[in-house]
Order: structure tokens, then C-alpha cells, then sequence
């Protein structure tokens, strides 16, 4: 398949990093290869580090088990989430790339069996006889969705004043009458929220209640989340600029040994989002659609999720009143001021927050260890291809 | 065209008035015929009160210029632009309806003339050759924009927290993993912001510079502008709730004898984003999409917006800052106290804004005095059809 034609350079590729967790093997690259397999891929394997994960060949990768994970970081593991998918941020700290790309193994792939649950198929199987399907826009043509993200973090963000024919910097697209002329330079975009096609990501409760629902309205926009303003950030799909934001990235204590599941995408973006209207920084939201083939347990997820259902009435008042001071002029410094309210504010309603504030700040002891000049060369990862 | 069969009765057909500010026939009433025949109009007649302006039979209609402006409301009248499509918030003052719908009457109709300007020709010969174009959605169907203005001012808005799917009440959509539950039964929505294709509401400079931007992208969605996020509401395709908002659409001092033009809508917009804001109330936009057939002079926008364009730097901040007081809880109290304001903060940039801010006072004050229970009688409109 790789043959021995040239293939064209894709943008950013010596500058982006694709981190993917997963227990399982990645097959599902397969559907990704014309578009991934000039970049370098972080594959954080969550679960039993003695297991094997088959990367399909032409790839080039590393790859971090638990035991990597534990020999890197040392005691400053604790921060890493175990059986969750919030691993995945131990590869934004690995990386030495300045912009990120996240996306779950379970994305892009459309299984024709109908109302399967993937979780319960071998995946060999799937895909012998699965029929593949690319998420698509509606003239058919297939989507890229990495070369959108990177559209989306290399042009700016308008977080100040909303535009009322969306991103003024596409073409066909410009700043409406009304807006001011000394904020059309916008902000630098820190944060590119892609979207999912097909299984809409719903919480448990909402999964329960509308089990066939399906998402398939294409909205064919990308548009700046405006200051101040909070959003639900999810993880399947997610490109950001590590060099502006990475060390707010953190995805939180989730899975083995903690009392929630499901929200470390959402505790991250809560943070991140908070840090970016400090900061300047822009987060958009929209365009790239990726295709979600899989409808992850109800049950399963009202276990993992029903103290943050209950926590989030909290969590968001807790957020929108945040004021970081002015002192804190780095990414760093605002996380660190972030994990003391939530300790100070968040740890009333359970000592878990205390636990995560506690946790906030060794990932940022481990980010900034790692992220030295010193720490970079003791980074060693399990397996290299290509 | 009317005939004997029976129509079906539109939706708030009792409960919606269509406020249209004109300055010329209103032949364009026959491509919207479907659509709002059964609908009460208010045609503001703009410039000259002794001209005739033709509405085309079988509509339902009261018609105002500007001595029947002048009777009705004596000296406030004042507060009621002359030569500026701004007068027609007289229709929204005078109108006995829960709610408005407002168009331009350049909006709709297509002109298979290439890059022709619509003021310049005869209404009749450009009717009689024209190729009418309704704004289509991609499925090729007819848009009804008054029919979704009325879905998006009957369901709720999402103020407080951003949805990734957008609109969360529209089928084959809801709020997303992580969405607080305490926020999903929403604001009551004050006012649904509709978007134009082909000619893009662009300002003077903009114009200047792309003359043959034309906006061809149908974005398939409505969204809340959240709290705190200002927005430049344009006029032309527009509907509200009068009884949440109206004493807020007051569309400012625009036109002769003033300094400035164009900003009408805008000012409306940013007074009434505010007073939203601290009411607790929902303003969308999006859909639905108009076909915007006029691209007006450029050379003559620049001469009405130029002074807005300046002043429009300082006014951004002064609407972003605005906090009106615990104490005003009715619109009413909110716009004289934000009249206060700008009085006392941007009366220093010039002097138009002290006269603006009395205007503001003046316009309160005939809006409680026709909306009184005394006051409804006294309105007498010019003539009244079918």
C-alpha cells in the first residue's frame, strides 16, 4: 500500500504529534493511513502493560505502557489515570512537537452490523466484513479531518466579539458590518474542538433515554467559543497547540481507584478554557466531523459518571467565576493558582478534589521536569517503528 | 392568486405582526405572498409622507409616514428617525402583537442583472424580467424564514453554557456529556437573529475591498450568543418577542439630521444584548437565511458609517463593561438606566450621544405612553386593506 510513489509532504508534519490511548489493537489506523501515516504517532496503552498492541506496519510510532509511564515519571505517576482514557495526556507531555492531535480508536470506521456494541466483536472480524466509512461533508467528498484541525489552529480566533457569519478568516468569509476593526487581528487559537458524526456523545442518562438517536446534521462551521463563555470539551477528536497550551491539558484522576470516569476531557476543558481567557488565547469548535462508530455502555457509563453529574452543578459555577490574577503570566503559573481554588473551593464538596488539585500540581512538576532542556533526553520509549 | 380554497392557518398567525420600513412600492411582498399573506404587516413609510406607496392586494395591512408618526406621537415623535430604515421601530412601538418579524424590502428576490443596482431601476421592469430566487436550503427546498424565526423565538435559549451540537432543542439533537442538567431548561428566548446569502452585510471598507464577496455557505444551524458576548445584529432579517424585549429595540438617531447611519440595527443589537444578559433572556442566531438581493453604494454606506466606525472602538467596550443594577427589572428600567450611561460615559466622546441618550428617554416614554391601556386606542394608522 505504501508503494514506492512520492507522496506529497502534509502541513505540519515534523510539528504535530497524533496521541491515541487504547487497550487494544490499532486496526483502526488502517482507515487513517493516507491520512496519518506521514506524522508520528504517541500511542498510550492504558490497561495491562503486558499485553501486546499490533500497530499495522508503515507506521511511525512510540509507544508508552504503564511500566514506561511509572520508570518515566517516578513517583510523579500518580498524576497518570489508569484504566481510563485520560492516560492519553501523559503523551502531550511526552511530545516534543509544538501542536497536538487526540482522537479514540473508536473513530471513523462505520460497522454495518446493525446496533452492535464493537466492545463485543473481535476486531479482526470487523474488519473482514465491516463496510468502512469515512465521515463525509455533504457534496461526498471524504473529510480530512487533521488537515482541518491544522486550519483551525494556524489561523486566529475571535474570542472577544462574536461574528455572525462565523469564521471571518475562511474564504467566501469576512467580518460583518459592526465589528470592530481593532479586533479583526483576533487571538491566537489555542484549542481546535472537532465534532463526531453518527453516535452522538451523549452522557449516561441521555444514552439511556435516546438510545437510537443518531448525529447527522453536518453544520459546516467552525466558530470561536467566546470569552467567558464554557463549553463541553471532548476528547475524540481534539487538536490543540502544545507550545500555547499543553500544561493546561491535563485530563485529570480518572478510572482505577477513583470515584468517576468520563469527565477528564471535560475537567480539562473546563481548565483549559478558564486559562485561555486569561491568557488571550482562542478555542474553537466545529469543523472536522470525524465518524463515531462505537455507543459505548449506558450502564457502564452512569456508573462512571453519576458523581459528576451530581458534581458538575458545582463544577460549572466553580469555573465561570474563576479570575486567575494577574501575576499569572504562564500557562504554568495559572494552572498551579487553578489546582489551590479547586482545592480550596472544590474540596469542600469532596475530598476527591483535593486528591485531583494535589494531582494538578505534580503534572505540572512532571510537565515542566520532562520539558526541560535536562528532562527531554530521558524520555525513552518502549518501541519505535519505521 | 388568493382563490376560494381554504389555507391552513400559519403559526401565531394572531400573534405576530411584520414590520417593514420602505421608501418605495412593495412589489417585493409578492415573492414573500405565501408566506405572509395571512400575516398582519406595518409598513413604516420612510422620506417623503405625500408619496403613494402601492402594496400589492390582498394583504393585511396598516401603513405610517411620517405625518401619521408626527400626529401620534406629537413631540416625541422626535425620537423616530427621517430618511433612515431606523424608523421602523415606530412599527414595533405601535404594534398590539407578542411578536415581531422585520425585513428590508430588498430581501428575497434575486436579479438575473448582472452586478445591477437595485435603486436604480424601475421596481416594475425588474419584477417583469427578473428570475425570482427565494433562499434555498441545500436539499434545494424553500426556506420559510418566518416559520423557523417563530420555532427559534417559541423554544428556549442556551445563555449559560456553550453546546457543541448547537441548538439542543431542534430533533436529532440534545445537550452533550457534560452539560450541567440544571442548565438544560433554558432562557426564555428574547430574539431570533436570521443571516441573508448572496449579498453579505458587509460595512464600507469591507465592501470597498470585496465588492464580489457573496456570502454562497449555508450554515445549517441556530445558535444562542452567549451571555456576555456581544454581536452585531443586523435589521434586516429579524424577529423578537415584544413583549420580553421590545422597549430594547429602539433602532437609535440614524439619518437626517444625524451624524451617522448604518447603525441603527447595531445599537439596537448591543442596548438590547445587555439588557438580555442581566434579564436572564436568550438572543439566537443562524437560521433562517434570506436571499439578500442589494448590494448598496459603498461610497454612500461610507459616508453615513464612517463616524460609527470610529466611535463603534468605544462603544464595544462601554456595551462590554455595562452593568445595569439589581434594582431594574423590568426592559423598560434597564434602557433608562443604560440612556443614564451612555449619557454620562459616552456624551464625552461627542455630542450626539447626549441627544441620542434623551432620545432613548423620549422613546420609553412613548412606548409606555401607547402601550398603556389608554395609549392603544389613540394609534390610528393612515389605512388599513383587506
Amino acid at each position: 500500500m505504501a508503494g514506492s510513489s512520492v507522496k506529497p509532504t502534509p502541513v505540519l508534519k515534523d510539528e504535530l504529534d497524533i496521541v491515541i490511548p487504547t487497550i487494544r489493537n490499532l486496526d483502526f489506523l488502517e482507515m487513517w493511513r493516507p491520512f496519518f501515516e506521514q506524522y508520528h504517532l504517541i500511542i498510550v496503552q492504558d490497561g495491562d502493560p503486558s499485553k501486546i498492541i499490533k500497530v499495522p506496519e508503515g507506521f511511525d510510532y512510540e509507544l508508552y505502557n504503564r511500566n514506561d509511564i511509572n520508570r518515566i515519571l517516578g513517583p510523579k505517576a500518580s498524576c497518570i489515570s489508569f484504566k481510563d482514557s485520560a492516560c492519553r495526556c501523559f503523551g502531550y507531555m511526552v511530545s516534543k512537537k509544538k501542536y497536538i492531535y487526540t482522537i479514540d480508536d473508536d473513530c471513523f470506521i462505520f460497522i454495518d452490523y446493525p446496533s452492535v456494541h464493537i466492545d463485543r466483536l473481535d476486531f479482526e472480524v470487523i474488519l473482514r466484513d465491516m463496510k468502512p466509512l469515512v465521515a463525509k461533508n455533504p457534496s461526498g467528498e471524504q473529510i480530512n479531518a487533521l488537515e482541518q484541525h491544522i486550519k483551525n489552529l494556524l489561523s486566529p480566533s475571535t474570542p472577544f466579539f462574536f461574528n455572525t457569519l462565523y469564521d471571518p478568516y475562511r474564504e467566501g468569509a469576512d467580518f460583518v458590518r459592526g465589528y470592530p476593526f481593532s479586533l479583526r487581528e483576533g487571538a491566537p487559537t489555542a484549542v481546535s474542538h472537532g465534532l463526531w458524526l453518527n453516535i452522538p456523545d451523549y452522557d449516561a442518562p441521555t444514552q439511556l433515554v435516546k438510545p437510537l438517536e443518531r448525529n447527522t446534521r453536518y453544520v459546516d462551521t467552525v466558530l470561536t467559543v467566546p470569552k467567558g463563555t464554557l463549553f463541553p470539551m471532548c476528547g475524540m477528536n481534539l487538536g490543540f497547540n502544545r507550545e500555547l497550551i499543553g500544561p493546561a491539558m491535563y485530563f485529570g484522576l480518572m478510572g482505577d481507584g477513583q470515584p468517576i470516569g468520563r469527565y477528564d476531557d471535560m475537567w480539562a476543558g473546563w481548565c483549559m478554557k478558564v486559562i485561555c481567557d486569561h491568557m488571550g488565547y482562542g478555542v474553537k469548535t466545529g469543523l472536522p466531523y470525524i465518524w463515531h462508530s462505537k455507543a459505548s455502555n449506558p450502564f457502564v457509563n452512569l456508573k462512571k459518571e453519576y458523581k459528576g453529574i451530581y458534581w458538575q452543578e458545582d463544577l460549572i459555577p466553580f469555573f465561570q467565576s474563576a479570575v486567575l490574577p494577574k501575576e499569572c503570566v504562564t500557562v504554568q503559573q495559572c494552572y498551579i493558582e487553578l489546582a489551590k481554588q479547586v482545592k480550596e473551593k472544590l474540596g469542600k464538596i469532596d475530598p476527591y478534589f483535593i486528591k485531583l488539585a494535589d494531582a494538578m500540581v505534580t503534572w505540572i512538576e512532571a510537565w515542566d521536569e520532562l520539558n526541560s532542556p535536562a528532562g527531554k533526553s530521558s524520555k525513552q520509549p518502549n518501541s519505535t517503528a519505521k
